[in-house]
């Protein structure tokens, strides 16, 4: 059965030309002539004038990482891991965001000229390259260094590279897209929606062509790179602990592992196969919703998506059977399926349902107490995810033991091709509207691209919560792969909380979150004060800008955004990359395992309150705008448009760079556990 | 040696007549008649209308508790020792609120006749009081438990009901009074201050007499019996880990530690001695600050609270060689007291330097960048005390090992007679302050009692820090007499973090601090809606009210916040006291042993955070209130006072109930420990 170890890397081949058919098949849709696309086109080159200095820096990052690397005694092939996953995941996040900003002006023209659905068909078009692509990349480089390095044991350590070098791109993509994204909106609305009562997205506001490119650099290009390394993360650590038990069984005929005797071929080779079977079941998706376009699509992206969930759970169980893998192993897959959407059900009750009109309802009281509310309900959406995490563990590990936890993780992000792409389309639905309001289309125009908005405000916060729920996972797994690994060669290395050592680096590691997401905050919060500066003087200089007379100077509001994001990106990235460094040489292996798991404590309780107090002071403007409680223009209005700037970077930049600080943290950790016990 | 036992009762005793004396000196000092006097008599009259109703549920709740200890294999003895808790908790902080509800008008009255310093000296015996009553009754409860139980390691294990008694009662003190002092507050300030355009404490406005109320029931009985908690609790902790060691040393001379071998008497005995010797320099610094009455006490302050704390330090050498302890060990008195005090100026960094300057500018862009200014400001200032207290984990377990981090603990917590007299000292302060403001008292006694707000303010500030590092340390140090205990009788238990029960555990442990601390944010919102629904009810319904002719119904809004409180109370409670039973029985020992360990870490990460941003808002908004930013009614004003607002549900009823939370958690988990090992 040694073919299997092709599969992968052909499914991936698969993914990247289906990704090329359905970019092939966005691009047929017409672009609106004139204003639309000139401001298409400013989108587009701001993005990629970000993007291209944003390179730079990730560049001069990832050498230096190679040459330490290099100079370790990890050496030349855990280094070219590292280089070929930095590539694909740089690659992955910029084809995902050039794709989406062509569909963005195309999704605006057929909302115009066709309507709702057709407009619908092209987001998720856009989308679904971003999330083929990502998919597919992993796929195709990750299963290609395994048919290079071959699956001996050491030789599968040297891959561990690949995930750190996917993990330092997606920190420098979604810290860096976070904090350029959320300093344009928070700058751009402030002085624009409240100082001088012009539109969200009016074109006479220097700040908004800037806002809209941070949807494509945030939104699409660092969530996809985020869940690139989750993804390829998971696998990479559920390898290694496949590694392990395959070495502890030694010459046995196969190793003992839910129920049956697994062969060591099938044990190492499941992760990868399953992420195959997940990317398969997504394109067939795909296509079925590419089939059903015209009719009904939000209906279709939701049937989509469990279908590709559903399928993927079902022939799973025949996949397993046919690699010699026992049934009991197959309750981690699907615990890992389940998981990951109750998870989303609880953000989507979060961020939509009663706690989000309780929100609305404070602002009557004006904006301390919305404050107060949202932080409130942020809180309390931990628990339902944290229980849920808590019992796939129970579950994944009772049926597989540890290997179950990481096949649990595989198996949530699985069908990321699907997911992905509806999460993608949000930030495509954003900039539509943002063009249509900007060539000033008619009322009717807005009004379609308004309720594209609203969906994909709802997928996006779902995204969100299953982009935390799978980071949390794929870092755990990493985690106990270092585990397990440290363990092979240190004996009785145990992770006792009652060591001051392990209790130590359990204090540090739980507070570096806190800190990340402080200097994230801040770096908005500064990013947004000069952007507010820069659109005053632009309004106090420029003459006839607010009567719409002269045109704003769109690309000095790109360059502050790129400037702050470029400045701020580094200290959060040192943080992540040598924290467990300096933990792991300086106080060694048990404090660096406490570390960890404070680590991830303390991420995963933060991400998950920021991203649904953010995404729940977001629905919550909303629903005031619907006419409740006095509707737009209202003093609730006022205090709920308060709650919703200061959830933008709570839910765009702090949480989000939670899931990639714990996972880098995990993966260098994972890389270097090897040097920590010589 | 065995004499030493009779020390603490005794020096309990010392401490008693010293808080009698003090309180004598404090109402020797007249109480202004008329106006000043009637509205104190509101005031006492409103705290003890809540506190008897609060203490209805406590007597409930303790009774059920009772109960189930008693037909539990734990049995007469841990009953008795948990009833003798609960009525001395419940004792100092009653006896600390009335001497405190006796110093605010005589406070008011000094600064009118006497001016600035005799105010400060009347306000600190008040707050001395508190402090000296609750050191004392510990000494005095615990001492005499361990006279009458002896110290044979089988009855030392029934005195942790005392413990456990008193963090029943501190939890409904703290968490009620929580509520009732923010929901009065945050009431009556936006109706207040906000809508009718009055000042703070405005005579007119129904919610101040609440708000003045609150001062006492939460930031005198609420804090006093939190800081009885936590000492009390790391006393007897630090007993039971001495316990274990005893009985594995076996026959021996006594326990090698610290570099000496140690009597076991002395062992076991030293945390009560050192809290002896703590009292002992208090009440010296005490009197040293009364004999300076009258010149700087500000500066009398100050150096009475190092003078306290530096012989406490020189004196516990001699102390330790007198009872045959090591010199090792005095190194953990020694981190332990230099750690608060660490822990007390970060605090002061943060809520009163730079940080604060920097939320108050953020108001020149509105309220949203004053919140995520702050929130930034909170998350940042974990990182120092997190350091600190893992650095003093470090060296107190490299000199004497566990014991160490015990001994840390209550040395940190031996002058808490000191530091909790000026603490106290804050609210009597504020409710001077709204005592001179509500009887019409010229401007030049309003300054005076400004100032000494301000003072109370940085002094509160600075204890909340110290409260949250004791109660971490504390909870710690729970916490390993809890493994050790189980230790001692399952053979190989150990909290490997890689064990998936240990996992779940820190997990779920992890979100119960987001879970309450949301709860009763929820509450204070709750219950403000309900104030401030009044508050307008009384403005539109009685005649003259906002002319200054009628007056407003006190008694009522009183009325509003108690309830509102002993409603929402019981369900923290619960989840504090019965999360550890439910876990402990339902997943085993492992299970228990991570859950505390996350929720430890959770509820220190966020005590930190919301009690240190809610004390910069504080500032932020005082600063611009100097006249910075454009001063009183500018744009930046009021977006400070949002952040005000926001803060104080933060800093005073979410971030203080973490402490009382895990140290609850704790002991009930300690209590339980030898029921789950049977």
């Amino acid at each position: 059965m040694d073919f299997i170890i092709y599969i992968p890397p052909i499914a991936g081949v698969v993914g990247l030309v289906t990704a090329y058919i359905m970019y092939r098949a966005m691009v047929r849709y017409p672009a609106a002539e004139g204003r639309p696309s000139e401001i298409a086109e400013l989108i587009r080159a701001g993005a990629k004038a970000f993007m291209s200095r944003e390179l730079q820096l990730i560049a001069a990052s990832v050498a230096v990482i190679a040459v330490a690397l290099l100079l370790s005694p990890l050496g030349a092939a855990t280094t070219a891991s590292f280089l070929v996953g930095a590539v694909a995941s740089a690659l992955a996040g910029f084809l995902g965001m050039m794709a989406a900003t062509k569909a963005n002006v195309r999704t605006t023209t057929a909302a115009r000229d066709k309507g709702m659905n057709t407009a619908l068909t092209v987001a998720f078009f856009g989308g679904s390259v971003m999330g083929l692509v990502l998919a597919s990349l992993g796929l195709l480089g990750l299963g290609l260094l395994y048919v290079v390095f071959g699956t001996d044991p050491h030789t599968a350590e040297e891959i561990h590279g690949f995930a750190m070098g996917a993990g330092v791109v997606a920190l420098f993509y979604r810290v860096g897209g976070g904090i350029f994204t959320k300093s344009a909106d928070v700058g751009a609305d402030l002085v624009g929606k409240v100082e001088a009562g012009i539109p969200e997205d009016d074109p006479r506001n220097p700040g908004v062509i800037a806002d809209n490119v941070g949807d494509n650099v945030g939104d699409v290009a660092g969530m996809g790179s985020d869940i690139f390394e989750s993804t390829n993360g998971a696998t990479i650590a559920t390898v290694a602990l496949a590694t392990v038990l395959v070495v502890e069984a030694g010459d046995a005929a196969g190793v003992n592992i839910g129920g049956s005797m697994v062969p060591a071929m099938s044990l190492m080779s499941l992760p990868l196969l399953l992420s195959s079977l997940g990317l398969l079941c997504s394109i067939a998706a795909i296509f079925a919703v590419k089939a059903s376009a015209g009719r009904a699509p939000a209906t279709a992206l939701r049937i989509g998506t469990f279908a590709a969930a559903g399928g993927f759970v079902i022939l799973s169980l025949f996949l397993m059977r046919w690699v010699g893998v026992g049934f009991g192993t197959w309750w981690a897959v699907l615990v890992g399926s389940v998981g990951g959407v109750i998870i989303g059900l609880s953000t989507e009750y979060y961020t939509g349902g009663k706690p989000v009109r309780h929100i609305a309802r404070s602002g009557e009281t004006g904006p301390a107490t919305v404050i107060i509310a949202g932080l409130s309900v942020g809180m309390q959406s931990v628990v339902i995810p944290i229980f849920t995490i808590g019992a796939m563990i129970f579950v994944a590990n009772l049926t597989s033991g540890l290997y179950g936890v990481g096949i649990a993780a595989v198996s949530m992000l699985a069908t990321v091709a699907m997911t992905m792409a509806i999460d993608a389309y949000g930030p495509v639905a954003d900039n539509a509207g943002g063009i249509a309001e900007m060539s000033a289309m008619g009322p009717e125009t807005r009004v379609i691209t308004d309720e594209l908005d609203e969906v994909g405000n709802t997928t996006a916060a779902i995204g969100k919560g299953f982009a935390i729920g799978a980071a949390a996972l794929a870092a755990l797994t990493l985690i106990n792969a270092y585990i397990a690994i440290v363990s092979e060669r240190i004996d009785g290395f145990s992770l006792n909380i009652s060591d001051p050592d392990v209790l130590i680096g359990m204090f540090i590691g739980g507070s570096l979150p806190f800190l990340v997401a402080a200097i994230t905050m801040n770096a908005v919060g500064d990013a947004a004060f000069e952007m507010i500066e820069e659109i005053r003087r632009q309004f106090r200089e420029i003459p006839g800008l607010l009567e719409g007379k002269a045109e704003p100077d769109a690309v000095r509001c790109v360059d502050i955004a790129t400037k702050a994001a470029v400045k701020k990106m580094l200290l959060p990235a040192a943080i992540a990359v040598l924290s467990p460094v300096i933990v792991g040489f300086g106080f060694g292996a048990e404090s660096l395992g406490g570390f960890l798991g404070g680590a991830l404590l303390g991420a995963v309780l933060l991400a998950l309150t920021m991203a649904n107090a953010g995404g729940a002071w977001d629905n919550a403007k909303k629903y005031v705008e619907q006419g409740n409680h006095g509707g737009k223009g209202s003093e609730a209005h006022a205090a709920n448009v308060v709650g919703d700037t200061v959830g933008d970077p709570l839910k765009d930049t702090s949480g989000p760079s939670m899931n990639i600080l714990i996972n880098v943290m995990a993966i260098v950790s994972l890389v270097i556990a090897p040097l920590l016990t010589s």
